[in-house]
């Protein structure tokens, strides 16, 4: 198979496959029979592994997907009748057909502006202040996503400044780790200086976006909240009877710091499409590169051009911005080739 | 590794890893990059496949586990305020944690007593003309385990006649089928046979059991009730990204008619078991074994000696009542040595 | 309208109307405007009344109806994933068409038999310690019908045994008092002494079934549980805008004991009714007639004499058990003629 | 008491109490005893009544209040995982704590902008056509509030249109008429006209705002929608054991048109009060006067001093804009007071 005809998908980092070291994990894994439900020996140890990497007696879980590490989480951190503040771009609010609400049984969204995909604690107070009637969901979970929806990350000094007007409201705060890697290494950061070190209560840590199959990790630092969290999975379909198979590729990713290096990779390859793009008379960046996404402001007929070639890539950001992810395992020669064909829709 | 000190996992038959043709299948669909959400060529092969297999013109969707299987064909057979008929040992009503009640907002489960595990058209009559007022909530879905908790299966006249009842009192058939391969070997019927030919309005479809590593198959063949419902499994956090690696496995499963064979293998294991057992006074088998599990009456010291010696197994159903299941990996060296071990606590 | 041809209606207390103190009140409340949603003069004095009387700071809050009482008492209780443990005849289990299950998301209801329609301390630990795993909601709330729905009352003394048995396992104990006044006056106690002085956690207290047309009272003993609580009603539904409507009627109630007049006077009917029911040879009781309500055990030939005679009443109680149900405004002159139509079916 | 210290409450149309004609009625259900749950004489009456009303064969419920009307209607239009549209001003997106996501089980609502609080056919086909994959809940129904929140009134004309967007995108419609009488008496249009005669296919039509203590109607026009609603009513509790509480009241409403004369002194005491301050320099009305709500921008001084003088009144139309609404028994005495108060506020 040639590089020509290679899948041009970039439209998410979910359309790659297991990384080598979390497949060689699963094969593993499956030497041997072992306890159903988390009770066997990978489970056990791929929890250890996370309290280790966060350096934080944090509580650890396992689920399927995004939508549910997420949505599961919220419903812990409030009540029907709370309110989750998220920024208006949100994956939990624009592209999870109501799970927030489902799982949680009606908590509202409440959204905000802001630069760069990012919430800020003027328009977080903006939301709790705007009034405080009872005809009006109380404002009780801050939620953000890091790296955010538009490839830029939130800043430690951000996050200590929101984690600041967490506290003037007593906020709970969750993060929506659905790139969580790129944004440590976009940040050159530790998991620990990200997370419990400016006071983020649960994150949703993909995996699947960084190589694995399946399997998202949800991390509790402040373990009043995952009290009875285990039963919460389990009701709502989320506890894995075979769930070594979750619990083994992780180790994959969690030994020898893969996470970092295939994050660091999908970084990295952005970077250089982002700077192959600054040569592009016609092409714009729409926002900062700092993990692994790159927005690009096209002609319409230079998207329709990439799409009739085949290349895969959302525009859901307004009309003519394009979206391409850059995974674990994106090579140049893929982006050589995205590269040569916007130039010549560019052309055209 | 001698067969001495093997997993004496017997608990469940999701103790078991991968088989090996799932395997190759998931080796196989990491062999290149695919579309998300479903839309890879793997997902659409295996719904086809399903359909030829069931020779109907089913829905089929593909979710992560049993739990969320159930439930969610259950809510889209009735609504809140409706109830779903079932026995009283149903894994649904007992080990569920809730999930019927969660995924449904709140539909109760109605359960029957009947001999064997099984409904009868008498049971839920009884329950269906209990009352007719609006303090109790209609009825409106009968659900069937087949194979069923105690390890029988229902006959086809047995379906036909509950078919009828259904009819009766306009009543929609859910099959939850954890184990329907292991039934449709101890009936040596097909699939169809077992399922719309009798009248089955929807079946879940254990993969997990029969040697994947996850994803259930939800099928309706009244696909009425299918309308809408992609939207509800995203919702419900059971829409994998990474379909492909569900949707593979169960080609490896379902090619080569490789679900037959490792349900007969179980079955014949059962069986083994199961003649190894009627030599041994003191053992008295509590259900016919008709498919992959045998439940044995046990003095409590014997139960006691063979949990000492690292056997797993449930003893839910009553006191002296050991549920040991068997899969398509289990060997006769280790029932060998579990009959062994069982009369030498029968002996002491 | 002479006595003869009056209302035949001893189905259950809420075929009454208003009591006149209740009508009074309702009438003053409506000589002029006053603010919505509770925050109008009769409610605050409502809920301050009702401290005066319980003597105990706790949190009142009214709703609209029994169902959304109990159930939103519960739900505040637990979580989805816990279950509730009450007795197999308790009205939240049988007549609620799966409300609490609604309003909680999916708890599940854990049913125990007990003599007289009472839990019994050792039912309740029964239930609790069946299990420990996953795959069983936990129990995390007792809830107890007082008076019971057979008409019996739980002594002092039961309620303390079962208090004792909620804090060995860490429960909560929420009181269903659909007929809680009949329950004072039929054990000659204090609201104090039945609730917060024996531990309970929560009571639904009806005014419905003592005098009103609608609104009951939900108080919260244990204040921690009453936390956004007032957001909880609103979201379900039962923020009455004209709250007065529900508070000024209560205040009827609660001022100069009507209330315990009202079901001083249904238990003394009830006592006249059973006195008379001694008497007739062939009617045999069958539970102890402590609060307002009257089960008998009749023939059934006689039971559908009476219903052709109009008297409406129900027979839920298993073949042959018919309940008439005493209310404020219940008359010796209804019953004598009951008592009249029971002895001539009888005799028939 | 003189009208100088009476309650200055225009805050909302739910400050005033019972009309005559609905306490009349009320005292006469209260007359003698009636059966429970709507199986009283007179709640089959008002249902019949109703559809008299609205000339059709419509399916009629009783429920307590709006939050509960609204919220339940939509969810029998739809599933949790389909969507709502309506304005971005609509009080079921602003008001209601989350009540419809939490009755519908987390169905979002998509909001659209619109002059004059009114939704316009090109705004609804924008959230249509913005999406169609499965991550974005489903347009299911489209809510329209009549009048709207702003005091405005959609035309025959502009019912018909959005009807036919319906159409085009097999969409319900839902109405809130918390407000429904005002614009029956705005438009001078039968209630037939503008319901089911321009497509609408479910009301929920308010006696709170018209007179009474409580209960809402819900009229479902396209009667497949109300299978099974009063178990839905019945479990989310909703439904009144004392019904006829409700449904007297409400005859006292529909006999006589009493419900259209004090809908129309409400719009005319509006008219009133618009023509007075249309004289005041300082004050500018922000929405056409079409029903019975009054809104206008002051300076923010005027605002402060209003308040302190006992006016109660909403502000929530965005800084300076000031929310008036009359009732049936607003009288001119109270708004030329008002009128001379703003008079003098502007004049400082």
């Amino acid at each position: 198979m040639t590089s020509e005809c290679s899948p041009r998908f970039l439209a998410s980092d979910n359309t790659s496959g297991m990384c080598p070291e979390a497949m060689e994990m699963l094969l593993k894994a499956n030497h041997e029979d072992d306890l159903a439900y988390g009770n066997d020996r990978w489970t056990a140890l791929a929890a250890d592994r996370f309290r280790e990497m966060f350096d934080y007696d944090c509580e650890v879980f396992f689920v399927f997907n995004g939508t549910a590490a997420n949505s599961l989480a919220l419903s812990a951190m409030g009540r029907s009748y709370h309110s989750v503040i998220c920024h208006e771009l949100a994956h939990i609010e624009t592209d999870e057909c109501g799970g927030p609400e489902f799982f949680s049984n009606g908590a509202k969204l409440l959204t905000s502006p802001g630069a760069n995909g990012k919430l800020t604690p003027e328009g977080i107070e903006a939301l709790v202040t705007k009034r405080s009637d009872i005809h009006y969901p109380k404002p009780k979970v801050i939620s953000l996503t890091q790296a955010t929806e538009v490839g830029t990350v939130y800043s430690r000094e951000e996050l200590l400044a929101i984690r600041a007007m967490a506290d003037k409201y007593d906020l709970r705060l969750h993060m929506d780790g659905a790139r969580f890697a790129n944004a440590c290494v976009g940040l050159n950061a530790s998991p620990a200086e990200l997370t419990w070190q400016v006071g983020i209560d649960a994150l949703c840590f993909s995996g699947t976006k960084n190589g694995l199959a399946f399997g998202e990790a949800i991390l509790f630092f402040n373990r009043d909240l995952a009290e009875d969290f285990a039963y919460r999975c389990k009701q709502a379909g989320q506890l894995a009877s075979k769930m070594r198979f979750i619990a083994a590729p992780w180790l994959g990713l969690l030994d020898n710091d893969v996470w970092w290096h295939n994050a660091a990779h999908a970084n990295a390859m952005a970077r250089y499409l982002a700077d192959g793009l600054a040569d592009l008379p016609g092409a714009s960046l729409m926002f900062p590169v700092e993990a692994n996404g790159v927005f690009v402001e096209l002609p319409l007929n230079a998207i329709e051009a990439l799409k009739a070639k085949g290349w895969t890539f959302y525009t859901f950001i307004g009309a003519g911005g394009a979206r391409f992810v850059c995974s674990w395992n994106t090579s140049t020669a893929l982006l050589d080739q995205l590269l040569h064909d916007i130039r010549a829709a560019l052309d055209a």
